[in-house]
Formats: structure tokens, C-alpha cells, sequence
């Protein structure tokens, strides 16, 4: 094995130098076979040096190895170890930045006092212009509470933060909208859904974030029914749009049409509910969702949850009984939202012909993606490392840019419909084939596809009335 | 009068080529005397010609006039006007920027998933770390419900933003401290201390601002008693900070003691109160405060409220009684936060020798600073036009950076008053002058000076112990 940058580490050490020599340290360190690429002196005070020593290792093995022989040298304090991606997140990793400098009076004077207050007394006059004259043009809020953060569970918001600033991150870079992460020390429904409309005067958009079900399901209803903003519950709706999307070009790989494919859905928490009824809404008939105690049928909805029963009424229009194995035989489609190696490549054998496999537990897949595709023709993953990536990225910048360009106040059904559309037609019929069915997550056609779609669908849609016709600034 | 960019405008014309022509627009423009400084086309789409004409006028007259004979030409339609100070709040005045780009999959893994999970992991375990590894080290909420913005009063939290906005803005430009609107659509008080307590964990640190008293002492109160963040109002304390660091120049340039002089001070909400006890912590004995009812005092405090009656508890030794002209015959010191044309020349000369006055009523000071100085040995107003301008700005920037990087639980009377003795000191034996007692708004050494004496005092309070010595992260 080979030292490599992405096992690089940076530890921070002091000498004592009655007692040691920075050469002592470098020795130790190079005799381990690891390659020093820096050596940054912090301080040097009274005999005391500081300074932090960066070098490239094999593995995380090798990074304990050097903490332990650094460790036992005389004289030598190793204060901090940090690797790469941990000194990514030092600080944070949002930057909050003025567009226009302050450098002078002049400057002073009109994005602060005394010019500000004619801008806050038109707003006052009419509270629709703070959609164009204050950073509710242009800003999201990514909320959670931390319950249900990737696949950690609940880690509360101090530990959810560092997602939601990396998801701000994507939002600026890929769909440059301002986004900020609102995290959130409470748990309860009622008090989410009071914070967010309090707040909500300082946004124009609102992405709920790694938030459980079947709270989230109240908490984005209450909020889209009482905010004047769009509210979108990313964990469902941009993952029913992406799945959405690489189910159109699957089909189109297997020549098939939605309306006639059978569908299976394990998993009918947050991302399988919204998966369903986005493919019940683009024209799909047969679907059977899956949870823990077998298929969902209108005909045996005891002791369910409102959320699951409203599920089971609109699918299995045969009726299917039974567990997710059994249901799996004769079907078109797999959707697993579900866990990890509940299924093997036997019973993919037992789909349809030319079979469409979607497993997308994370880090690992409802069915090893390589045996899966032994029996069916496509088949993708949540995961970098296999072809056909469902990736949320694909839709939430360009969702959030359009219904921002289009003052929008709403997310209606139809407009994650025309999402997923212009994300699956970002690849070409001639480009379309089993293992591309989903564009790559820095395909940079998509967010422009996506932006304009959703600023035509929003065009139809009740809309911030900004007075453009008024003059009262003169 | 000659036309100036300070009058410049922006004019969104539609020209109906078939019935108009873009000369016609601009010789009317010029026609007026007004300069045309930009003519940017927007559009041009089947003889529909959209631009916009950015032109130097001479006032607001000006242009009125150029409007309304646009809007008389046949096929000119004036879509929209815009001014400088307008055109700079379009959008928003902030941008929210990733510290890393993320161009390629080995910067998505870093501070997205997967990678991010280790750092959540982390928090998780010791959520200490969040002031490390997350937004947490370098951020602070600017949380205002809009009931005193300005001398604009309740203007609500939509207009409130754009000075929320501008007070980030300048946190950033002269702190490098990242700070975020938070608007809230309530105004009350248990509801905006929950809410505050419960989007803490994103922050570093608080500043209310623009919160109407008395609620603002009791929210202050509470957050500062439940949260383990330094929570900070600037109308109360940055203002108080400000005046003490003047009046202790103030102080130097006539010769007195602040524990031999007597002070009257006008105004007894959230800015009087504060500066009344920052003061009293330097070591002032003789302050009297001032309502609209006359001097509050210990032997009269029926029908007060509870913290009107503990100033008069605190101040007002000599038991004085009477409105605020009578009180102000032999004092040393006046400080006015109440309103503009109170007092005239003829009640300053009743005060003692060497007086000084702080007219800080905006924009129309309690005493024409003008006439005052007739018979006040040291003038200073809010006023950008006057020399001795008392400015917040002098104060939060650095105060936050300080704090921030002292990774403080809490903001002490203590720590203001060290920031006031920063402040003050910045202004050297030689430079100091009647007209010269307080640094200027960008003057470069303040922030500096505050951030150092800022982190010094916070060496010795309680603050969060980031465990750098773990290696967890390995």
C-alpha cells in the first residue's frame, strides 16, 4: 500500500527544546514511510516550539502509528491530529459576505443609514417588494431538527449542522440561492411549525432537511398551508424527483410505459410515500408499497398510521398481500428506500423481464447492485461508486432558483412532475443507455434544464405581486 | 443646482417602435438639464424595445419631472424608477459562500457526504466541537422582531430586514465575523425567547436589535440566563459602550473625574438605562435620568415599571426632583437618547464650567450641537455631519470578534466596559481634542483594539472547552 493524499493528516506538535529537536519529530515521522508535504511553525516562544506538521499516510492505521511513536518521544506534545476532511469543516463552511463593500460614507449611507430607512418604509408600505428589495429574492432556509440526518438517526442539531451548511454549499454552487441552515433545539410539531412561520419573513423559499417520519409529513402540510413561500420536504419530494426522473429513462432503456409496469416500493417512510404518489401522478396505475409487516392493501389497514392508510388507499389496485419477497415476482420495477441486503440476486430473478432495479439504501443497497445485474437490465444506487446515481443534488438548486425567479408562493405536484421530466431529458436518446440513465452530479446542463421548467410551470401559479408600475421610491 | 450622481436614477423604458423611437426618450432626458450616464438594453422582441436610462439628476423634483414627461410620449411605457440606495438593496444585500468550492467528487466527499458524517459523528459526541467544526466559531444571529427600527418605530420584520441585512453586512466588513438576519414575525416576548433558544445551536453568538423596551430588557434577560452564547442588544449596550468610551475622552479634554461630576441623562428606555449602569460601573456617583415625567428618584416611584424603579433606585443620590431643564443647571455632563429640539442654547449655559453635551436624539439632536457649542466645552451628536459622531459600529464588530474567538459563554458589564476603554484609548494624549474625542467609522485600529481587549477579559469567564487534545477524528 501506498501513502496518498486522501489519507492525508495534519498533526499540530510543540517541543520542548531543552528536551527534543523538531528534527527528531520529522525523523519519526519519515521512518513510518509517511511523505511530509507541509511543516507550518505556529509559534515559537521561550524554548517552546509549535507547529503543525502535514504529511500524506497509507491509511488510517498508519495516522494512529505516528500518533503513538510522536507520543512517545521526550519532550514532544502532540496537541491535535485533524485529517482533511475535518479541516474542511474548521470554522464552518459558509462565508456571509456584503455584495456591495462598505469602504466609505458614501457606501455607508445608502446600504445603511440613513438611506436604508427609505427601502424599509416602502417595504412597510407594501410588504410584497421584500421579495426584490431584501435577500428574500434570493434565500432559502434549510430547516431541520436534527432527527433523521443521512443515515446517523437522531444526532440533534449541533451534530445536523454540518450537513445543512454542505447543503447551503450546494445550494450557492450549483443553483446560486443563498441558503442558510436553521437548526432546531426542539422536537416538537407545533413549535416547528411556529419557528418556521416566524422566521419566514426572512426567506423566500423553505427546505425542510433530514426531519423523521411521520413528523415531517405534518410539519411541510401545516407549513405549506400557512406560508406564503414554498415549502419542500427535500427527503421526499427531491428524491421522488430524481427517482422519477431515472424511472422515465429506465423505461425508455426496456421499452416499456409507466402505465403498464408493475412497481414495488420498499419502504414507505418519508422518500417512499413521496415517491409513490409523484409516479401515481405521472400516469403509473400498479403500484405495492412495502413496509416492515408486508404489502400495503386498502383491504387491511388496522393500527395504521393516517400517512400509511392515505397510501394504502391510492395503491395495490389488486390487492397484493404478503411480504416484499413474494410481491417482488412478475414485477416491472424495484424501489428500495428502504435497508441495506434485505434482498439477493434470486430474487431479482423472479422480476419480469428486462427488470429496473433501484436500491438505494445508504451506504449499502436493498440488493448488491453487481449480482442484481446479473437479472435485471438497469439498475442504479444512492451511491457514487456504481453507474446510475440518484442523487438529490440533481434537482433541489434548480428547483429553488426557478421558484424564486418566478416569485413563486407555492410547489404544487405538477411542478415536481415537470422537474423529474427535465431532468431525465438532459440525456439524448442517443446517449441513453442501461448504465446512463441520470445525469452526473456536476452535469451542469441540469440546473439550467430544471431552472427553466420550473419558471414556465410556476408562471401559472399565484405569484408575489411586485409593483414594478409603483414610483414611490422617487 | 447642478445634477449629482448623489440624485443619480434608473428608468426601465418600453419603446413601441412603431409609435416612438429611443431618441425621442433621450431627448427628453437631456431636454430636462439631467445627465444620461448608461443606456443597457434589455430586451428587443418584435419592435418592443426595452432598456434601461441611468441618468445624473439634480433632486428628487428633477426627477419627478423627467417621469411624468416619459410618461406623457406616445408608445414609451416607464416600466419601473430606481435610485442608487434603492438599486443597492435589490436582491438582498448579503451572498452566502461556500469557504471551499466544490468542483469535483473529492470536494463533495469532503464536505458532503460521505465524509461529512465522521464530523457529525463527532459533534454528536461532544457537542462542544460544534464551536469548532461548524458555523458555530464564526456566526452571530441578528434577531429583531421590527417594534423599534430606526426612528421608524414598529415597522414589522419584512422592513426590518433590509437594516438587519446592513448591520450583517457591517459585522462582516469591519469584524470578519458572519452574521444573519433573523426576522421574526412575533412580537411576543416568550415566544420570541423560545424561538431564539431554539435556533441557537447554528450560532456563535446573539445580537438583538431594534426591539422595543421595556421588552427588550426582559428578553435580553432571560436568553442571556438560559443560553450558553454571549447575548448582546445592541440599542442597549453597544450605545452605552460607545458613549463611555467618549465621555471618558470627553473627560480627559476638560480635566474632570467621572466619580466628581454630575450627569443628567435624557431618556430612560433601552440606550439611557444602559448607559446609566455602564457608567455607574466606571465609577460615576451623581447621574440623574430623565423621563418624560421629570427626574426619576427613590422616593417616587409610584406607577413605574420595574426597571424605571430600579434606576431610580440606583442613581440620583442627591434626591432631585423636576423636569429636565432644571436639572441640568451646574451639571457637568448632559447625555440626551431621547428626542430631537428639547433643549435650546439658554439651558446649556446654565450648566457648570467645561460642560459637556451628548445630543444623540437621530437625525435631530436634543440641542442644536451648533448653538451648544457656545457654551459646552465638548459637543457630540449621532450624526455622520458633525464632528464627534457616536456610532454602534465602533463596538459590535469587534466586541463579537473577540468573544467569538474567546469561544465566550456570556458578555459581561466587565467586558463592554473594557471595549469602551479600547475604544477610547485609541485616540492618543496628542491627538486628543474637543472636536476629537471618539475614533472616526473606519478607522482600521478600533476593531483591532476591541477584539484584543475583548479576548483578554474573556480569558477569565467560562467558556467552551473544545477538546483538542482527542484524536478522535483519527
Amino acid at each position: 500500500m501506498r501513502v496518498s493524499p486522501q489519507y492525508s493528516a495534519t498533526y499540530r506538535v510543540e517541543v520542548d527544546e531543552t528536551q527534543a529537536k523538531l528534527a527528531d519529530v520529522v525523523n519519526v515521522v519519515t521512518g513510518t514511510e509517511a511523505s511530509i508535504t507541509g511543516l507550518d511553525v505556529i509559534d515559537s516562544d521561550n524554548g517552546e516550539l509549535s507547529f503543525d506538521l502535514t504529511c500524506n499516510t497509507k491509511d488510517s492505521a498508519h495516522r494512529r502509528e505516528i500518533l503513538e511513536l510522536l507520543q512517545e518521544l521526550h519532550g514532544v506534545t502532540v496537541v491535535s491530529v485533524q485529517d482533511a476532511t475535518f479541516l474542511a469543516h474548521v470554522g464552518g463552511k459558509l462565508s456571509v459576505e456584503p455584495k456591495t463593500p462598505i469602504r466609505n460614507r458614501a457606501d455607508l449611507s445608502r446600504v445603511y443609514t440613513p438611506g436604508v430607512a427609505r427601502v424599509c418604509t416602502a417595504i412597510h408600505d407594501n410588504p410584497a417588494k421584500s421579495f426584490y428589495f431584501t435577500q428574500r429574492a434570493n434565500t432559502v432556509a434549510v430547516v431541520s431538527d436534527g432527527t433523521a440526518v443521512l443515515g446517523l438517526g437522531d444526532i440533534g442539531p449541533e451534530a445536523a449542522l454540518p450537513v445543512m451548511e454542505g447543503k447551503a454549499a450546494l445550494f450557492k454552487q450549483f443553483g446560486n440561492v443563498d441558503a442558510w441552515p436553521v437548526v432546531l433545539a426542539t422536537k416538537d410539531v407545533d413549535e416547528i411549525v411556529n419557528i418556521v412561520k416566524a422566521i419566514a419573513p426572512g426567506y423566500g423559499g423553505i427546505n425542510l432537511e433530514d426531519i423523521s417520519a411521520p413528523r415531517c409529513f405534518e410539519i411541510e402540510a401545516r407549513l405549506k398551508a400557512e406560508l406564503d413561500i414554498p415549502v419542500f420536504h427535500d427527503d421526499q419530494h427531491g428524491t421522488a424527483v430524481v427517482v422519477l426522473a431515472a424511472l422515465m429513462n429506465a423505461l425508455k432503456v426496456v421499452n416499456k410505459r409507466i402505465e403498464d409496469v408493475r412497481i414495488v416500493v420498499s419502504g414507505v417512510g418519508a422518500a417512499g410515500t413521496a415517491i409513490i404518489k409523484l409516479l401515481l401522478a405521472q400516469g403509473a396505475k400498479d403500484i405495492v408499497g412495502y413496509g416492515r409487516t408486508g404489502a400495503l392493501a386498502a383491504d387491511e389497514t388496522e393500527g395504521m398510521n393516517p400517512a400509511r392508510k392515505e397510501l394504502a388507499e391510492i395503491t395495490n389496485p389488486r390487492l397484493v398481500h404478503g411480504d416484499l419477497k413474494s410481491g417482488l415476482k412478475d414485477a416491472d420495477v424495484f424501489i428500495g428506500v428502504s435497508q441495506g441486503n434485505i434482498l439477493t440476486a434470486a430474487d431479482i430473478a423472479t422480476m419480469a423481464d428486462d427488470a429496473i432495479v433501484f436500491a438505494l439504501a445508504n451506504p449499502t443497497p436493498e440488493v448488491d447492485p453487481i449480482a442484481a445485474a446479473k437479472y435485471a437490465t438497469v439498475v442504479a444506487t444512492g451511491r457514487s461508486d456504481f453507474p446510475n446515481q440518484i442523487n438529490n443534488v440533481l434537482a433541489f438548486p434548480g428547483l429553488f432558483r426557478g421558484l424564486l425567479d418566478a416569485h413563486a408562493t407555492t410547489i404544487t405536484t405538477e411542478i415536481l412532475r415537470v422537474t423529474a421530466v427535465a431532468i431525465a431529458e438532459v440525456i439524448s436518446e442517443a446517449e441513453l443507455s442501461s448504465h446512463y440513465i441520470i445525469p452526473g452530479v456536476f452535469d451542469d446542463r441540469v440546473v439550467h434544464a430544471v431552472q427553466k421548467a420550473v419558471r414556465k410551470a410556476a408562471a401559472d401559479l399565484p405569484k408575489h405581486q411586485i409593483p414594478f408600475q409603483e414610483h414611490a421610491q422617487l
